[in-house]
């Protein structure tokens, strides 16, 4: 993720020609050798750090990522904010709601701005749903369905990365996925007062592989580990609107790439979006609330920021676009020095319904938010 | 539904010619003149009645479907067992879980056979999803998602029918949707061992229309009365192979008309179906657990019983026909005297089902089934 | 096609109470015993006859149906029409346009009533579709596109059954599937013109298969024989209104089973239907001509004959039901002595249009219709 | 598309940070104030000319871009290809094949290398797509669908742009969808060895807006001016292996934005594709060729070039990835002085197909190509 925010930096300009600075990429810190002769080989005059307090020394940065993986989010977000810097840090921010607390008691001690990875929100037609849900179009909301289904654990001999692991992910699905399903659910439909949730722990054992740092890494007959997190998550919402939800989440589903959507229905109309076809979002408005149709509407320039990248509908936007725009609101809030987009209090929230969520399974009950 | 029946059994030999009887059809009783005057037309050689027990007191009869209101299912359903006679009873049967076991023990009793109106299982492509689960095509189920989502309740304005007073109905969507998405989801993967429900009563008035027999009526101005049951139940499930689910019905879904379906995952494969395209099912099948694609299949002469109806793959069965093939299996139950299809058993399980949903609801916990 | 033309009359009543008449099935004639023996399980009371001749000898007939091979709908559709009997006759009616002719002519001198067998119009999606066209709701048609894409003999291994004979077919998919296709685009938007046309002939050789009564049988190593017809045939259209049009249609298109459809762009709007999706029609309507969207309608009691059908949108017709509405527009013919639904002359006309794409093919020019 | 391709350069090494150099953009010429004011904001250190000849006069270019309207391609290209330059230009290239052919005359003189803007072909699934195809996985092609539909000129009150009148334009939709469907047809099946054309020109009169540059600016009451070109062109193709084609473009379909796909079958299998959701490719291969059903596949890192984009399946990329892929190609060609990707020899083709076409339908009849 890190060369995807440096990617979006590159080009606030080009799309946002107003953007109030253009950006330079001055350092990149990575334990990886590798992955820094990368930053070497795409960028002309950049620094690289094997620490990442190293980096942070220098005296001529005003925004730093956070991208690395979730044990690290803590001590690297405090830093970056108690250094004065502004923050971009992904999601989930901690690997539990004190870790991502305390992240962004320290931005708001600092004074800085933070930008959360929450990208699914900047795609247009996500962009545009939430203008319909807000601004009554749909009516009173009555049930709200977010489905994240990821197939990247599906594999049983998909090798047992950090993300399995507690002490470095601090949770399974519900860190990652729901992290993610929550914050979508919340920016569409406003606060969950309360839900009840459910886990499920499909595949116990992985292989032990060397240097497993990706969970796409596979091993063989060898030695096998205890996952320690759960593989899908299941939860009842009740929002504070009096609106019902449900949300599901799994990182071991077969069939799914990045199967991310949700749907919404209100007294007066519905809308249902899905990650794999972001330009499109399928909305039922404006007709008799019985045998009402969907119309498929693929994004145009009147929809959220499309503008700035394509000319017209049907032309798509990629999951790097999000990031420009994810860059470029972080760019506004730094110049106006007030926020803008999901900020780490946004992360606060997410982390909040996921240790609900967890609070939920251990308590078998009602679990408020 | 009385009319459906009625066709199903003309339509018996057509499509089954081996079938064990041609059967014919010989009284029908209904309150309503209208509709006996409908059946007079329809049929050459039929008696119509007023009072279901004058029909019950004929010597010719060796079936007797129970198509009315809820309220009636009870006292007409063991009417039948007890008078010795077949039945076969829409669903739920009865308008709680007493009055559905009290039917399946006058049907166990008597020693007749019986047929519960579990349609959907009769779609080729949802006898093929089974197949596919029960065969372990998918390995071991992981999840397991059912929603029924419907519009005849969506209008505000639409009168407050039978389906919306306690005393006629016994419960709303419960008794209803849900009745199907229960028996499908223990169909597709077998017992639920426990669940945790959650209701939403959106559309809390409604007005009173004279002779509101139909949900389809629509009243203006006037008188308003209190609608007492729920329009929405969402829930978790635990199934006793350790499988998790989720169901969601609602009558008050704006943009659906009808989107009942499910979707399966497994270790080893996925699926999904709609009743909407119900001659459809996709199957990720036979690939590596990880980026495995769906195809869309369309039934075809191997799939279920489209053999009996359709020549080829891609030609539509309609709703009618599934109930051909519920008359075919309640014939081949009596021939047979061994049930087959769907029975009012299989109503009680869904019965039970439900009631646990409603206990969910007031106690708010996890509650076994 | 004889067994569903017989299922179609014994639904009459039960989806048109007010149908002119309550058909009775009297005499069947079969050159099969085997299908003689399947009319007599099915049915009660039903003559059979080897010869057809004997069963138009029979003094209680009204109407006949003709759905025997292409080779005998000349002689026979003749006959009938003569015999002073209603005639329902499958497409092509005849071989050739002579033929087709002829049979119209009979008809005409008669004074008889007929129906032809292009039941894909009586979709409930495709009669709206003709109203919204016909209506105006589109504007000025500019292109309309149609698509008849079938499997049926993509296997090369599929046996020479008379389908692939040019004495029996008269042609190959030019009078099977075309003969559909053109009826359609006719249906939809009028007279064609002129045209310009195509072949393609993918499969040049097919077993000899004893019986090879259908094209599902499938023949070995055996000896081959020489397919005498085309496989596929594509065309370019004028239509009278000044439209343009394409039509395509294979019968060796994997991954096709019934891939009907058509799609229409007008001025102010455009409309797609499939029929294996054949209870949904893809409308976009009454928006700005530039971004416009298409809403996905499931047909509901509001369009064409659903109502006759099911009592509400989503709710699948099936291919059946396209024949009873078939078939209670004969009987409304016969009872009004007045044309309904497509006749014997609608299959002049599609005769008309594939001896006009036989001619292109082979003067390699635009001709007439 | 000055800017995309601007931006696609500058991208160029996050993407491949192998590329053979590391891109610089020193200069942009247009003779609107606006667009280079816009470039100035973009870039740092960017030189901007009024007079692209000025441009060209500078010392330190390697590559040149051409992507102004039609009537300019053939000037400048020419002399970007005379001065020395690599060239990377926008289809078609030319307003007819003289001009197209005179750039790559030019071309092949200065021994540069060159790229055309034939972007679709980058699209990891369109790249796949042709892998299956040119690599016989479905077998021998039968038959090749192209539709590229839009609605960029369905407004009749859209103004009398460059677009409509030939002297600028050369065409109609034939110089620019067709030119796209054409290199589309060819890059899957081969040659295309005759054709049939028929056109259509549905809006014959525009308003003349002042400064009507893009097609996207409307007019009102006022004045109108002529339309000189066809809004449709459809097409019957004989491809050199005996394939069958039809290909279909609009510029005035209502409800269409970049509708632009393909369809692809062969006796073994067949494949599917639209822009839309350029992502995904529907195919159906190793199955029996009868009852055989597509797969959706969202592409991942083993299609095309996904690999350089994005980690996993599912995730989008954009418009704009697909003109880095195009830079990267040059670049590489550049390199090894050895085309690689769409060059104005496509361009070529496709202008000669176009010019087939134009040919066709004033002759009415096959026209080789």
């Amino acid at each position: 993720m890190g060369q995807v925010h440096a990617r979006a930096w590159s080009r606030l300009r080009q799309h946002y020609p107003d953007a109030p600075f253009r950006p330079e990429l001055v350092a990149v810190a990575d334990p990886s050798a590798q992955a820094r002769d990368l930053a070497l080989a795409t960028y002309a005059d950049v620094a690289t750090y094997e620490d990442w307090r190293e980096l942070l020394a220098r005296d001529d940065l005003d925004v730093v990522s956070m991208a690395g993986p979730n044990a690290l989010h803590h001590e690297v977000g405090v830093a970056v904010a108690e250094s004065g810097r502004h923050l971009w840090i992904e999601k989930p921010a901690g690997r539990r709601l004190a870790e991502t607390q305390a992240i962004a008691d320290a931005v708001e001690t600092a004074g800085v701005q933070s930008a959360a990875g929450f990208n699914y929100r900047n795609a247009p037609a996500v962009e545009w749903a939430r203008e319909l849900v807000r601004g009554g179009r749909l009516g009173q909301v009555q049930t709200v369905e977010v489905r994240f289904l990821a197939d990247y654990a599906a594999h049983p001999d998909g090798g047992l990365s950090w993300r399995f692991i507690d002490e470095h992910a601090g949770s399974g699905v519900l860190g990652d996925l729901v992290s993610h399903a929550a914050d979508l659910a919340c920016h569409l439909a406003g606060e969950v007062a309360e839900l009840v949730a459910d886990e499920g722990r499909f595949i116990t054992e992985r292989p032990l592989v060397a240097g497993a740092g990706s969970h796409f890494a596979r091993g063989g007959d060898g030695e096998r580990g205890r996952v320690e997190n759960e593989d899908y998550v299941g939860a009842l919402l009740r929002f504070a609107s009096g609106a019902r939800g449900t949300l599901a989440a799994s990182r071991t589903a077969v069939g799914e790439q990045c199967t991310y959507g949700f749907s919404v229905h209100g007294s007066a109309g519905a809308l249902e979006w899905d990650f794999r076809r972001m330009g499109e979002l399928r909305v039922c408005l404006d007709q008799d609330p019985q045998d009402a149709a969907y119309r498929t509407v693929y994004v145009d320039r009147n929809h959220g920021e499309t503008a700035a990248f394509q000319p017209a509908g049907g032309i798509a936007l990629g999951y790097d676009d999000l990031k420009v725009i994810e860059a470029h609101r972080l760019a506004r809030s730094i110049a106006a020095d007030q926020p803008e987009g999901a900020t780490i209090h946004d992360a606060v929230r997410a982390a909040r319904l996921a240790q609900a969520m967890a609070t939920s399974v251990s308590t078998r009950g009602w679990t408020p938010c």
